[in-house]
């Protein structure tokens, strides 16, 4: 998932309208809410936080806060509105992300070269935008809402995207500040010792997955298919710190043999002896940095920040596996959505409270590596024009994660959702669960 | 399928115990015959050109020639013959490909930097391994045999995946020369017009795949095991040069929104406009370096050396899409493994010959990049100790093709064979053919 | 000349001495002005400013002002103030530039992914050391003072060089934004028709160069030495835009005959076409970005930011050749020091006002490259610790220039003066001075 | 000195041409003694040794054979003999090394990437250009004989450099082979053990150097000028290998504040500890790899393979300084040309013999690093044509060595003899003489 959201099917569209008909008001609400919420992430930073770009992977904050008013200018006021005109023609060329229909843009690993414009000029250009759609929904006629309400609401799952990666980018901006500036204050957190892991059978047989429900979901979440599963079993809990610590001391990232090729080769590329984020003192305890400060790496916590081929070797070590992402989601298809998003202000994942027989954890703390690549379901097809570039052309070279994370907006998750990243990926706040 | 061949389970161990303890003989007679093809393919080069890499994926041939001989000499002769005497210690050092349960290797993007062993000496080793070989064969005991036998059928295979590499590597090695050098002559091939492509209808259902015969298979290929296809379509043939230039002259370079994401990356940043090895003349034709040297592209001829990604953009471009390896086992299953193999000795695919009723050239021209990762099939288990490192540990980041080329030796082609390839690979026999 | 400046032989020290006894008010006043200079300098920036790298040799304001103050704080506070303590004592790790023998650094590629401290707290932090060395002066005991006196006059020296980088920094930190955003505003320049050049006659001979003086040069000018000089002549003026329009049109730019092997590569490399901040448009007109905004290029303005290879290159065109350092210096050795310096305000060379008798443009427009490799002075010793690294470990792979620029403070300008930077290096004002 | 020689002024080809006229057999022999004198230098090598390329600055054997010849086919007979026909058209672009006046050429770094023309062949080219030059100086009228032969002499010399190289280049394929393949057998050399270092005083004062001889001299190394010196001093002999591991002993790669900086960066990119081809047993002790096999470092023999770093660190660690080019030529201007060149076949520099007034292996062993820059002596003009090319156009970013070496042929050395590399090369015959 990097940077996107992808366009409704035309029978989708057809039964937004309903919904819609009845709620422009409602879509202006959704609207307000998330444009707010944005900025509510950025209240904590010094305007030098906004500018930097800490590797190719980071965008600067002001390019998150700019892009995401890009995406609105471009698909719904330009298409929509023939009176509206651009605050700056260059704005498009430099807050496109990677459109290749819409025309040229900055290159992506320069964002952080830019000064202008500055961060109080791109909340005026965040307040013209809010300003130009609050009057198109106001004057558009019934038809043309029907066209653009949509888009909008793509748009609004797309800043939502944006809020959780604001978040794992300024982590990594001040990850590497060595006086460990911290974004906010943690709150507190009850002692809790997690249970050992336990096992969830699931049975052999066929099948359905995808996203087949009314509201709104991705391109890639559909369509609904039949897949044919033998049985296994799935880990009722995330893997922690502790476990990981296990693996570590025991030469996790000293035994080739537990590695793919291509992740024992990063391994040794980049030095990896433990998940981003972690370095040991001389007494031997890991810290790791968090949004709210460098502290002792916590057993009992989740694992997070590690790439697919920590994620894999860790399984490997373990004698079990990664869950196909058809696994995941057939093992979570009856379970509700609940853990702590974005909006309960942690920052980071908790330990698992209880070991009750549901599975534990499946949203809101680690997004889960799976075993499977980021392919086109049966039957996909991508939607005409730009927006069909938001999701289909990246299906190469990703591995899929399940879940969300602790810095995803509530209302973003979903039974189905498919988030993307390549298997070396360990800024976003991924971690693991295992299967058999 | 980077330079290997997978050791077998207990199972399929025992099957073989049956043959091999009636077959002692045939095993040496099957092991005479490889290593002498091996050297015969060897024939037309000089020995300047068996010292040089001309790129990283490439190795020379004088590395090839040592390096399946250097195979049998760990896994076979220092495992079986406590008397066994290495000819060169550090042979062990420098023909590693790339087992690091076995020690430390000389660096793969420097095998062209080294000029000892000579060409002569390696055939010296090859000469010492087989004699140590043939001697152990005759002077095992039974209970010896059985365990070293499946480890020869083994080297034998990986030996035949090396014949194919020294094929396509020295191909590479003579192309980028302004001379135009070539390997050997081209042998006549009638003109014929290939019939205009049509599609075959598979029906949905639950399907078995995966080897589960009594013969040889890699450890990949295993177990057999169930999923579920909907409804598809497979193209009877080859996708042709023909077509491909429609592609080409139709803009299929110049369109991003045809391609994956990483795939117009690799298309900018190389400037691919066509496949490997072809170049435009200044009168507007099309010219081609093959093994039997430089010369016109041929319409009617399968197209080959094509990447994954520009089967895809030619796919996506033909309103079609490439099949899944498993939809690719399906249609095959009924079809006999037949085509114009390295025996032929064509050295490049030719064209379809009639339009009959069977899948054509699902053998024997080109391998056929299909749209699935290259991931463990559910259930796999890759064997203890170094010969698990041979194709387990590659399963990220590549693609997997299937059937074989005009350079595969006939007795390696088999319906559930898994070649895999990095989706930017080039140089290898890799072609076309369609689904949807 | 990276970020340097050098500390004074003990003859020399002697010389202070005598002075500095008299004048300690004298000092504290200098080092006010120095100091005020600097922030002075920035008031134009936005806070986004301060903390963009935008190529490696460039460094963020911020790590100007910061680093500026960290010298004094290191080489005399910490030195001669026993009680002084460190605001933060990572500041040592964050601002130290080059001096091994003080400790570790930051990574000077990384100086632009910092975001703390602040530029708000990097303010405090040069105020903190401001009233420190205030009160060092005036508590210090006069021994001590005769000790430190010098090396706060060589930091005063530093910081000077450091002005003029801050606005070679942001020149490029604002040229690369595609909103051509600007320093400041022009201020107005009479239009001026340039005459022809002229050469001036300077006789074969014995001279002596280098410093020797009672007042403060750097190491690296000196001791004074005899050299032996040839007949020669020198231009009377810089070489104008106009002039290198005139080489860049005859193909100056496309004939590698007339440039050195390791120029003409840098052309190939880079695109090189015209001097650095140029582009022409689709009229053909060639456009610049100045301190003072983006607009047309002044034929009668000296060329500026090219490189010793684009100067060489030039000469050799020109049928001339650059001068060595001793010529340089030998032919402006009776002439006053005059020009249009950083106080002027242009922020940008101006023409050559009125044709007379005397060399013009020495100072105040660009740094003129010379043919000369930055090379010890016969009997050149480095002064004992840290500030031995300050000039002599850069003597290699660099040429020196002579004369001073638009944005080098009047006070900092001397006739043995030698800058240096690597013969590839344009972001500095640096032009040409044709000899023969 | 990057493969070349230059051509003579017209006041030379003037003094050439009285010899010459008497002497037109007397270049014959001069022409098959050094063209056979390259062959002998092969003959102990494999084919497999003429390909590779084992670093960018190496080229193969095979391409020197052929670029010495395509030297004499390009300068010679093509602009001097109408009738003469190529071998193949195709050796002017894969032979041409650097001339861009003479068109396109193969990229340098890939040279070892060609298997074809082989060995045989580029022996065959040889052949055919001998052939072809010889029947030329059979029938050319004495007028164009006159401007053929001072060419022909520079190509001479220009295949002498060449002769170095191929043995400079040769060590170093050779040297990264694991199994130490030796060139040829090391000569009895008699136990030596050399006297401490003395020095000589020379005094200041004007001195002329640069090549103002009849003979022939490289373009480069005129015309004479005058120079003004100051006292100074020179060792007697070269620095030796037991002197150079006291400075290793004494931390001298581990003290950064002896190297310049350029220098230092040298030893922590590449992890210098030692001069090329040296490295350290678990005993203890060193070894080096030398022509003549894999061996103990002998305390009393020459250090060699040191970067220009390597010797001003070592300089600057024994209190003293390299002496400036000039400086080295006036000292060593009354001195007669003696030591082991090529022709002595120690493939290696060998220790001084005893202590006597001279100054001591001047000549013979290794060559001198400078202090000097490579740069153009006051009115030097390179000649018109591809020729000039030869010399000036890599006057920067190299230092100048004087002397000769080991594999240097002894008709080759001279005292105005100016050689250069760049300041971090090692894999050339290059040591240390002091100065101060």
């Amino acid at each position: 998932m990097r940077e996107s959201v992808a366009p409704t099917s035309p029978k989708e569209v057809e039964r937004h309208n309903v919904n819609l008909r009845l709620d422009r008001l409602g879509l202006l609400e959704k609207f307000r809410k998330v444009r707010t919420q944005t900025e509510a992430i950025c209240k904590p930073l010094e305007i030098e936080d906004y500018v930097v770009q800490s590797m190719p992977d980071v965008s600067p904050t002001r390019w998150h806060l700019a892009h995401t008013s890009w995406f609105f200018e471009t698909f719904v006021l330009k298409a929509a509105d023939p009176a509206y005109v651009s605050i700056d023609a260059a704005y498009d060329f430099l807050f496109n992300s990677y459109y290749n229909l819409v025309g040229k843009r900055w290159s992506r690993p320069e964002r952080g070269l830019l000064t202008r414009p500055t961060v109080k000029e791109i909340y005026a250009y965040r307040a013209y935008v809010n300003a130009a759609l609050e009057r198109l929904l106001g004057f558009v006629s019934e038809e043309a809402f029907l066209k653009v309400a949509p888009i909008i609401e793509l748009g609004l799952n797309h800043e939502q995207q944006h809020q959780e990666l604001i978040l794992t980018d300024i982590k990594h901006v001040l990850s590497i500040n060595p006086l460990h500036p911290q974004y906010t204050q943690s709150k507190p957190v009850g002692p809790v010792h997690v249970m050992p892991m336990g096992w969830r059978n699931m049975d052999e047989g066929l099948y359905e997955i995808g996203y087949g429900e009314d509201g709104f979901a991705f391109d890639n979440e559909q369509p609904v298919h039949r897949i044919y599963l033998d049985d296994f079993q799935i880990a009722d809990r995330l893997t922690t710190c502790g476990e990981y610590l296990d693996f570590m001391s025991q030469g996790g990232y000293a035994h080739p043999e537990i590695w793919l090729s291509d992740g024992w080769n990063e391994v040794q590329t980049h030095g990896w002896n433990a998940p981003l984020y972690w370095d040991q003192h001389e007494d031997g305890t890991w810290w790791q940095t968090t949004l709210c400060g460098y502290r002792l790496v916590k057993h009992d916590e989740p694992v997070t920040h590690v790439s697919y081929y920590e994620a894999e070797a860790f399984a490997a070590w373990s004698g079990a596996r990664l869950p196909r992402e058809e696994e995941w989601e057939v093992a979570a298809n009856k379970e509700t959505i609940s853990g702590s998003f974005l909006e309960a202000e942690h920052f980071h994942p908790i330990a698992a409270s209880t070991n009750d027989a549901r599975l534990m954890q499946l949203y809101g703390e680690v997004w889960q590596w799976t075993a499977s690549n980021y392919l086109p379901y049966p039957g996909f097809k991508a939607p005409e024009g730009a927006l069909g570039e938001y999701n289909g052309k990246f299906m190469s070279n990703q591995m899929v994660l399940r879940g969300a994370s602790c810095v995803t907006p509530r209302s973003h998750a979903r039974l189905t959702y498919r988030n993307f990243f390549p298997p070396y990926a360990r800024w976003q706040f991924s971690g693991i669960r295992l299967a058999r």
